[in-house]
């Protein structure tokens, strides 16, 4: 079997870290494992498989002999050295939003467009958290009839700032509980025990960067040129698994039956939908493994053509950002 | 001027006590005040204007004498015990929901319908505390054109559940803090850095009695019977105010210009709507006073009629519950 020469870069944030630990899970086919990033954190280690790894500092030359490259820094970082690993030969799964949209790049849910890899030209993007995990959430529906319109509203865990984010909650935490002040530096306002109504810049027309992505990035994920979405992202004093609650219209109009039995079908999804015994997803129970878990499946009663209404769940870091990059590198690797 | 002898059933519950609060901040005219709750809390006392009230045992002979009763107390003790202060003369505002949806019952925001409280019989229900935050933030809208259909998603605090909910997250903060285990009384789950998407039971089409309140009570404060919503309600981490992302299509398209003057203009609202400058409601900012602040507010990109979006947030005890009560009640005073 062929193994391969991987690097990440970006290995010491929240997502580089999960994506070591997944390769690892997924025993993924390795011939070599290079961790990349600033020269802050070159010289550490990181283990992995029971070795320390040195982290080498992130420079245009470091990527070459490297298969595939699993990018999990910012748009600034991935848009000046990824072309580097481009042409170093390597295929590019990148994290963050700066390829997302280009026409030339696959962006790819492993469980809903995997074909769509066979197309890249040296980089294929990973979508956004939100994004995956909903679109993981309707993918089996949208195979039943496609899905015209959603209203989706967000309840995202402070894992999508990074580990900062997670570290500022529980600092806040740590301090209210002890009657300290808290301090906020990660996100603009206090999110113990708060809500953000904003991830991300705002566009001209009041919808945040975030808000954008689900639409922008669903109709290429799902094919669906048409579709049209409108969202509100909140950031809630989760740590790690982002909660969406979603209201959709298909073609067709569906029974809740099909879309019971879609959704149990549908890879990386688990039906969670018995809620006179009180079960349904909780970013609690989703929390550090990879399905997308989907309830509270109802009749949009405000709908005049027979919409439905569902609330899902999934881990931002591992399916909303590692997991699936693993999943498209398996994919690169299988090809 | 005329002063009332006003008794608050459940005084010490978190409605109760706030009511105490409002009553004294609003300077009702009060003749007396009398605290009634069960035997368990009966010669306990609570501090008002300055003195101590002795608190009483809840019986069906307590009502003698009064000329207004807030009820603050559970269905089941509303319904066995409200009676009987209608009967000894006095106007009930009753914050249970025992009543709400009785034809003979007016259901009352003073913001909205205040007109309703002239034909009560003898009983004045107080709204769910979502309905009342939502429907203030959207009447301003509703004057201008009816709002035929909304789709909403709240983000509830633990106020909701009363003290009990309170006490329960801020121990569970705690517990995880020091590293020990999380104790679940209140909620069916830990709230603690969780979502649960339950408030009250579930009916045959998979609605929370929650989630139907804002469909069935928002149509008769609004007065508009054909009104159509689908709601989802989660509790969140969150300490006493109550958030709600909206999505409604009103009869007539409106602009957004028409929509942000109407709101700045709709008592019991602030308007705090300016996303590039990071102004937008949250809990924190609406937690201990009385307005609904209304921001976010774009255009509904998924609507085939013109709807808008919005985002709202307003303190659950108080407008969503005590206020929300005494306002009735100097409405019933100016009869």
């Amino acid at each position: 079997m062929k193994k391969f020469n991987v690097a990440i870069l970006g290995a010491t944030g929240a997502v580089g870290r999960e994506m070591m630990k997944i390769l690892e899970e997924r025993d993924f086919p390795l011939a070599s494992l290079k961790l990349l990033a600033s020269a802050r954190s070159a010289g550490k280690t990181l283990p992995f498989k029971g070795e320390e790894i040195v982290i080498e500092e992130a420079t245009p030359a470091a990527f070459e002999g490297c298969d595939i490259v699993l990018g999990a820094a910012e748009n600034d970082v991935a848009m000046e050295l990824l072309p580097h690993a481009v042409k170093a030969g390597a295929v590019v799964i990148d994290n963050s939003s700066a390829y997302r949209l280009d026409p030339d790049v696959p962006l790819v849910v492993p469980e809903i467009n995997p074909e769509d890899v066979k197309w890249h030209k040296g980089i294929i993007a990973n979508p956004n958290c939100t994004t995956i995990i909903t679109v993981t959430a309707v993918g089996g529906i949208h195979k039943l009839s496609p899905v015209k319109k959603m209203v989706a509203s967000s309840y995202q865990a402070v894992s999508g700032a990074g580990v900062g984010g997670m570290r500022e909650l529980e600092a806040q935490m740590k301090a209210l509980s002890a009657g300290e002040p808290v301090v906020c530096e990660t996100f603009p306002y206090q999110i113990a025990y708060n809500l953000i109504p904003q991830i991300g810049g705002f566009n001209a027309e009041g919808y945040s960067s975030e808000e954008m992505k689900l639409q922008n990035e669903g109709r290429k994920i799902l094919h669906a040129d048409d579709l049209r979405v409108t969202c509100t992202c909140v950031r809630v004093p989760v740590m790690r698994s982002h909660s969406v609650s979603v209201s959709l219209e298909t073609e067709r109009e569906l029974s809740l039956e099909e879309i019971r039995e879609a959704i149990a079908a549908a890879p990386g999804c688990k039906l969670v939908d018995d809620p006179a015994n009180k079960q349904y997803p909780m970013p609690l129970d989703t929390s550090d493994q990879d399905l997308v878990y989907v309830g509270r499946i109802r009749k949009d009663l405000a709908s005049d053509n027979g919409g439905i209404a569902l609330w899902c769940c999934g881990d931002q870091i591992r399916k909303g950002a590692a997991t699936n990059a693993v999943q498209i590198a398996e994919l690169v690797a299988a090809l």
